[in-house]
């Protein structure tokens, strides 16, 4: 079996068998804190049974059917009206898919489509943020910021652009001017430079996960939109991660005041038990890449009827359970907890909002320069000694517990990351452990 | 909910609620031979209680982790190790994904990445075949041969080129000439013009799928890989139709003695009740695009544990059930059936491997040219007439019937193209139909 991010000749493994809530077991017997809710997506936690008879029913009445042309199906159709009651105003169309880096794809195209269709095929452009993460395909390979997804795989796809991202912590990536203030400014030159009329599209995340849960100022959506709009350029959002409560709403979209023309959703819209996602549009997008002759492409498994049975039975329990003020208060008290690490030599921020939460490691508080190994070992670290499980970055550690957790297990986790991160020295190097009980 | 290929306005719709077998319900209460598999997937049938279970009882105990790094699950583990039983020679390592086009897009990154990392980084160009079709990321769709997937969604991915198909039944592509010795004379001399210092593979379906089941001359494959093999260029085999008894073996390279260095497989690993996918690769790729730091790349549902469960569960039911077996006897009987078609003036070939087989619809049976209006207007009308659902292309009916298909059900559906086939006229009009009882 093929690991990603696995160094070739690495041989020890972490084998999971079972999980419940927010804990997860190995073959050894040895429990784990799933503090990453595996990436950011099972919002409802491990081993809900109200999901496996959900997709139990499904199957045995109609597992799988596409939705191409005219064909349709119940499932598909409860889900879409769902999403589209959820979602921001404006937001009356839903394009199945089974994952967001299939969403970003979509998107991508559809903002390219969209001027095609509507008079302007030389709006080609894709204005993205470095750092921003938005996938693995081609296109969404090529709008994600990092280098890894690009050197060495290329060409990729071109017109692309990459804008410096807002990230309030990294002061010095704004020559001492305010955030928003050099991100506008760097916006409207390129969009001088490029062209306003060859432009297709913005896309960003409302608040950047895999770049290490970094929120925005809150003006800068607003107005990265405003400009957008004034010049015809569309927005869209990617909330494959911050959607469905992850941020304590159910969109991210809502904490900003912003409504794009298209959002990318995924993961918590199943929790993570069968892939699915949703890009949902504004009606004016839809009807003009529809046209006379129907938007040309569609996946296999688009408008899936037990993904869909899944997604519903997932929304209900997050309506349900209150999971959406469960994410701010248990969000709010870890980062809190959190934030009291503040003072070891080798954290230099704690960023949160709702139940995206991320430790950004240094090696100089001031320069604000990353650990020089990296995270991994301390993630390693944090699995091995703590028996807590968070997600690397380069600089940060990422944490997105399930949005069930709850108090004492969010406690847990800060007192496996205090433990951890006390030992950690600004050279990356990490003490000795007492052995995990 | 906004439907692929679907006109704007279009309002009527065929919503399917159940399943079983080849047989799906509408809300209507009317029911439909499911000719196509869906999408040419769902091996096993509808409404299998076996699957609803393995699904459940994963999701109660681990419905999803991630695989990155050292983190593993005994599912993904099993799977990996039942598919390299089953694949052919060579492939010995596997890469899951949620889909085909997912594992395209990474069977292409891949292959320019083991040059990038065994000292050829100057082999991007990837070759491919006009009315191919791999999907509609932006890298799968690129290599996809339809205009369709790439007019108004450009600038597409660079460094991609098309060849002709081999396509028996259009001996018009070929100036006379024998199909293999045209396009091998094609491939040699198209390698010659980008040099073959700067390719990096070639991607094709052993049999064009979308393309309508166009099988190649027994020669073309192996004539093919040896070219490629010569000049240091991979061969990637898109099996995500083909895979899994479609065509009546585990995968349809064993029709023409050929092992790629990538294979590509989706649909029918789960018959589709769980989105999924894997990418089989030799070590040699594997251990290059490893190298000391690992692939950097991954997706959210790698190694997915209930998707793992469901096709475990797949595998299990078309071996028990000898459904390799029953594909080659009831798609050869649904074969014979059909070849009496050839008679009718709109019916121009009748192809089969299995069970992929396609009815080519023509104007002129010496032209080969294609019903005026497409192939739409027949699908529906099989569909409201004679109750028989089957895929469109632009030029043919695709039928993948499920493997489970009886010989009697096979007859029904051959009876249901009799019937409207035998009132379709060369200029695509159809004649009145007996009402449907």
């Amino acid at each position: 079996m093929f690991h990603p991010v696995l160094p070739r000749g690495r041989e020890d493994r972490t084998v999971l068998v079972s999980g419940r809530g927010c804990t997860v077991r190995d073959t050894e017997g040895r429990t784990y804190l799933d503090a990453s809710s595996v990436l950011g997506l099972t919002q409802i936690g491990h081993g809900r049974e109200e999901i496996a008879q959900a997709a139990a029913e499904q199957m045995r009445t109609l597992g799988h059917f596409h939705t191409w042309g005219t064909i349709s199906n119940d499932k598909a159709i409860r889900l879409a009206a769902r999403l589209t009651d959820l979602a921001p105003q404006g937001l009356q169309r839903v394009y199945f898919t089974s994952g967001g880096g299939e969403g970003v794809e979509i998107a991508l195209r559809m903002a390219r489509y969209f001027h095609h269709r509507t008079g302007s095929p030389e709006r080609t452009w894709i204005l993205s943020r470095r750092t921003a993460y938005h996938g693995i395909g081609y296109g969404s390979g090529t709008v994600s910021g990092s280098p890894a997804y690009q050197d060495g795989f290329g060409p990729v796809l071109p017109h692309v652009h990459h804008l410096t991202p807002p990230d309030p912590y990294h002061a010095e990536l704004y020559d001492g001017e305010d955030v928003t203030e050099y991100c506008l400014r760097e916006l409207a030159r390129t969009i001088d430079e490029i062209g306003p009329g060859r432009i297709a599209a913005m896309i960003g995340e409302p608040v950047m996960g895999a770049g290490g849960a970094v929120v925005p100022p809150p003006d800068y959506w607003p107005r990265v939109a405003a400009l957008l709009r004034s010049h015809g350029i569309l927005l869209i959002l990617d909330e494959v991660v911050t959607a469905f409560g992850r941020t304590g709403t159910w969109f991210a979209a809502e904490h900003f005041g912003v409504t794009p023309d298209l959002l990318v959703t995924a993961k918590g819209i199943t929790s993570g038990y069968v892939p699915h996602g949703a890009v949902l549009l504004t009606e004016e997008v839809a009807d003009a890449v529809n046209g006379e002759t129907g938007f040309p492409i569609g996946f296999t498994y688009t408008g899936h009827p037990t993904a869909c049975a899944v997604a519903l039975a997932n929304l209900d329990i997050i309506e349900r359970e209150g999971l959406l003020e469960n994410a701010v208060k248990v969000g709010d008290h870890l980062a809190g907890r959190l934030a009291a690490l503040r003072g070891l030599p080798a954290v230099g921020d704690v960023r949160q909002l709702g139940m995206m939460l991320a430790v950004e490691l240094v090696s100089d508080k001031t320069a604000r320069t990353p650990l020089p190994g990296g995270t991994l070992g301390v993630v390693d670290a944090l699995r091995e000694d703590a028996g807590v499980i968070v997600r690397a970055t380069p600089r940060s550690l990422v944490l997105n517990p399930a949005l069930v957790m709850d108090r004492a297990t969010a406690d847990e986790v800060a007192d496996g990351l205090d433990s951890v991160l006390r030992r950690l020295a600004p050279d990356g190097r990490i003490g000795a452990a007492p052995r995990r009980g």
